[in-house]
């Protein structure tokens, strides 16, 4: 591993035109917002138009949210070894409150900086650290809360949006814009999310925006319940296997199919190093779980833990830009004999380091007893919190236990002390809950933690599946999400038997964007069902083509229709092979249309002259049918 | 197709090893009920001692409701040409109330029956068919109506149980028994399954045994919102392929993973000979949607149908041996113009053919009409109706809408014709329907419909993932099979887009069984989580040969595994490739209890001795923390 690896050694490293070929049909539109430098990323979708008899009907372009930054932008150039445009830079020099370093100041982050054996495989182009100037606060939270609006949160508010109120006003997509009244549960999701909107849930606590002063290249995204659901996916080597490039790979591929937030997990020998390169080429904030690599550096024992190896650590990745940490601050000494009669014990991988550190020592957990001074690194560089369920249930039978819920409640009592920092928290959850226990873990979190973003795990609603567990949790994701839970942490179908490979990431990705969409739609999230009423309609109308394209994975789609239909020309054909040409329900239904039609009336000369009592008429005679008049 | 497939040519025809090898370390074991020949069989997996410092302790065997029929029965021969055993012909016989006809009575069965060029495809040992005496209604609801529990009720009572009684009685299964309080939103699901109860829920039109006189092959199972929620699976050839070998195994591979009926949709020319070939090898009820063939027969013509026709079709396809039939006589005429205004129209081809042939006539659908005729055929061989849901939306957008809701109140009426007459009912349901609009159709169909079961196609909570259908319908499916539907009908991922494969297959059914299994644990059926919990100890305490064979498909979660660490020392490491060696939440939280035990007091000497005290002292001491005493 002391060699660079080939593809970075080329002049222009790339990722492999695998992840990052545009998607078909679609256009990378830019909506500016109040000012040039605030220029928001959407993909657009072009559809054919509707061949009739009459004149063909257009079908508008449908915008859809996009995750993927610019690597499937065909006017970006893409070098891994400069990393992505600093788009935020300009946003944090302006408000004047941070200071450059001139290196990093964590003692582990030194030390690598200064081994020579580890150029070859080094970022070339590190910045040196930002930090707040000593006092200040750079916390979005911060800001939200001294009323300021900053760019990043114009961006989101213009982000979630994905170009509604322009689309309302466009009578081409009045009929693509229908959709059914939600049920939210309580929670208070706007007609048209304002930058004021977005300030205000984050001033409250209710969202927020991960955005470290270090990672100036992401594109800002919110996670809150009155926001779109997120989703978070994993990478990580391990001791098994991996390389920096699969890593930076596996990042690109993970944002490509929707990945909204990413989570390194690494833990083999050179993460610091790997972290660079994802942090510096990554447009979707990164999270990490710290305690992972202070682990590493105490050789995998949790007694031998500290305080001082931990604080390094949060600095030595704080300085490198992660912009969410995951802190297991709630694994009470008190709480553990309460996993005693579980039957899988505590599955965290955090959870248990801090409950072995705890019982070693017979000492309270000391990232619960060092909250505030973690809080004081936080607001430095505007980490946020993703507060650990370190004691999560790992099966159906220890949901929703004592256990897990008094931590829950620690949890809550650690959001109050990091919202006295005005540092920016969401809490983590199960996990494994059978469905009809769902609900109450979102009502207990909304309650114990103040309206502060839920961000579960699944939950995998049985036990029983392993090889399909993006599925049991996916069931568990859209209901959570829909009773209120911000952001969907992934499963793939690995889980619980070994390392996904890219087909298993795109898999768990998918699924999750389906949970997460479900969601929206059923809380009736302004604008959600566009996409489906615009794919449905290219359905029935068998504009193959448009159907391919306007689905959560065009490429899929497209190749399992190519498995049975390769024919150029069956994606016009008004047939597809489950029903073969001569019994096809829509293609009955459209002849049916066709009769109507022939009738005498054309639907076009209906709808035009307004003919409720022809229509009446028709309609009594078994014609015109197919179209309201 | 003329020429015999070449496996049925041979002596002892087979399907293919691939779609019967036993599950592993699976033994079929049969629980016998009042008298010898009700013998209900289960799947019943082995496991492994948990291997501790003390005495190995036995962890028992864990029944599973088993599907397979013969098919996995190392014991059974299986010869596709003479077909399965007649289970149920003796209980046929001693009711008295049937007598053998001398040959098909329908016009169809006749002159295929009576066509030379047909001998190499015709399944030889056809047995004549049965019928009612004259005037005698031969359907499981008569019978539960009189009072009288038959032996199929005894059959599904016992199958349901799934060993429960015994099991409670067993010190071994205790913890294993250990369930969350379920939430039935208002189903009556008792404690054990008794065969009174079955047939009090069949006379009350609540559940049915769908089991037609002439498919005495079958194992005796029951749908209804108190028992397991049930999988249907389809299959079908198409005008573009299939042949009839094909579609025997499709059945056996269908039955092999959980399919609990199975839909024979074929539309091919050979459909009369390849659905006697899957009747007399299916241990499962047969369901088919005899318009399609009526269709056939008036060379793809909907404004061809008759009466006349339709009726033969009826009584070929009842004395072959079909048990429940797909009828789409709530398609009224008042409703067509109700689709007017939606974005899919109507997408059920049953719907829209009987659509066509109102317009084509201006008149009120045949089916409709004849619903009493109907009723006689159904109850003179005990075909139980599944009334269609012709105007199901094929959309979001279309979901709950007048056309659909129209349309169940009118099988609502028909459900009580049909109990007027004592035939068995189910009713179908959609669809495409995002979340929070699922349980109104729930809710909607218990009451229109009197609680005759509901047995729905998903459904599909968003439109835009082709390709991953079998996902955004598996959460629909959980969902309504929570909230009281009794059978889904599984969707795999080449919905939309193409013929399923035999993986597509695999994948849609796995993933109904999942949602199937989710809804009875939420709904808290007795019993089921008992393979959750026995699957997560094996999990916890890295028995990994027994995680895959108590997994829903233990071959492929073996494959999972096995691709990242194939050795078979991995099977009884204590870590897996997704951390590695050095670094595993339960390899820790072992670690922790042996630093426990190693604290002086083995569990087991504290189990023993009810140490509380010691217990707490140690909990004091950070030490036992892993065993309630």
């Amino acid at each position: 591993m002391s060699a660079i690896p080939e593809s970075f050694a080329r002049k222009t490293a790339q990722v492999s035109a695998d992840v990052t070929r545009p998607f078909p049909n679609s256009e990378k539109v830019f909506v500016q917002g109040s000012r040039p430098d605030i220029r928001v990323p959407f993909r657009q979708v072009a559809q054919s138009p509707t061949l009739t008899s009459g004149t063909p009907e257009e079908n508008p372009p449908i915008p859809v949210y996009d995750t993927s930054g610019p690597y499937t932008d065909p006017d970006a150039t893409i070098d891994l070894r400069q990393g992505l445009t600093d788009l935020r830079g300009g946003w944090i020099d302006e408000r004047g409150d941070t200071e450059w370093q001139d290196g990093p100041s964590s003692e582990y982050g030194r030390v690598r900086a200064a081994d020579p054996e580890l150029a070859s495989l080094r970022f070339e182009h590190i910045r040196p650290p930002r930090r707040a100037h000593a006092g200040a606060n750079v916390s979005q939270m911060h800001y939200a809360r001294q009323g300021t609006i900053t760019p990043e949160m114009e961006f989101v508010a213009i982000r979630e949006n994905n170009r509604l109120q322009e689309l309302r006003a466009d009578p081409r997509y009045k009929k693509l814009l229908r959709q059914h009244a939600g049920e939210s549960f309580g929670a208070s999701i706007p007609e048209a999310i304002t930058p004021e909107f977005v300030r205000d849930e984050i001033a409250r606590g209710r969202a927020i925006i991960p955005a470290n002063i270090n990672h100036p290249e992401l594109e800002p995204m919110i996670i809150g319940r009155n926001f779109r659901v997120k989703v978070n996916t994993n990478i990580g080597n391990s001791a098994v296997s991996s390389s920096i490039e699969e890593e930076v790979e596996k990042l690109v591929w993970s944002a490509r199919w929707g990945g909204d937030t990413l989570m390194d997990l690494s833990t083999g020998k050179n993460i610091h190093e790997t972290r660079e390169w994802i942090l510096r080429n990554s447009p979707v904030p990164i999270g990490t779980v710290p305690i992972y690599q202070a682990l590493e550096k105490v050789d995998g024992k949790p007694e031998d833990l500290t305080w001082e190896l931990f604080r390094d650590t949060l600095i030595e990745q704080a300085e490198q830009g992660v912009d969410y940490f995951t802190i297991h601050a709630g694994v009470r000494l008190q709480y553990v004999p309460l996993t005693a009669d579980r039957v899988t014990g505590i599955v965290s991988r955090g959870g248990s380091i801090m409950a072995k550190w705890c019982l070693a020592h017979h000492e309270e957990n000391f990232l619960y007893t060092r909250f505030d001074e973690i809080c004081e690194i936080m607001k430095a560089f505007d980490v946020s919190f993703s507060l650990g369920d370190g004691l999560r249930p790992g099966c159906l039978a220890d949901a929703n236990d004592a256990a897990q819920f008094g931590e829950l409640e620690t949890l809550g009592e650690l959001t109050q002390k990091a919202w006295a920092h005005d540092v920016q928290v969401m809490i983590e959850g199960p996990g494994h809950v059978p469905l009809q226990k769902v609900k109450e873990n979102v009502d207990k979190e909304l309650e114990d933690c103040f309206e502060a973003p839920f961000y579960t795990l699944g939950p995998l609603v049985t036990d029983i599946a392993p090889a399909y567990d993006h599925i049991t949790s996916g069931i568990g994701a859209a209901n959570i999400g829909w009773y209120g839970t911000a952001m969907l942490c992934y499963v793939t179908p690995k889980e619980h038997l070994g390392l996904p490979n890219k087909q298993d990431v795109r898999d768990g990705i998918i699924t999750y964007k389906i949970a997460a969409h479900a969601a929206d739609l059923a809380k009736g999230f302004p604008g959600a069902q566009l996409q489906d009423n615009a794919l449905s309609k290219a359905r029935f109308e068998f504009r193959w083509e448009d159907q391919f394209n306007l689905a959560l994975d065009p490429e899929r789609a497209r190749e399992f229709h190519d498995e049975t239909l390769p024919k150029d020309a069956h994606k016009v054909a008004h047939f597809c092979s489950m029903c073969g040409p001569n019994f096809c329900s829509m293609k009955i239904t459209q002849d049916v249309r066709d009769y109507a039609a022939a009738q005498g009336v054309s639907e076009d000369e209906a709808l035009k002259k307004g003919m409720q009592e022809k229509a009446v008429e028709f309609v009594n005679k078994g014609a015109q049918i197919y179209r309201e008049v």
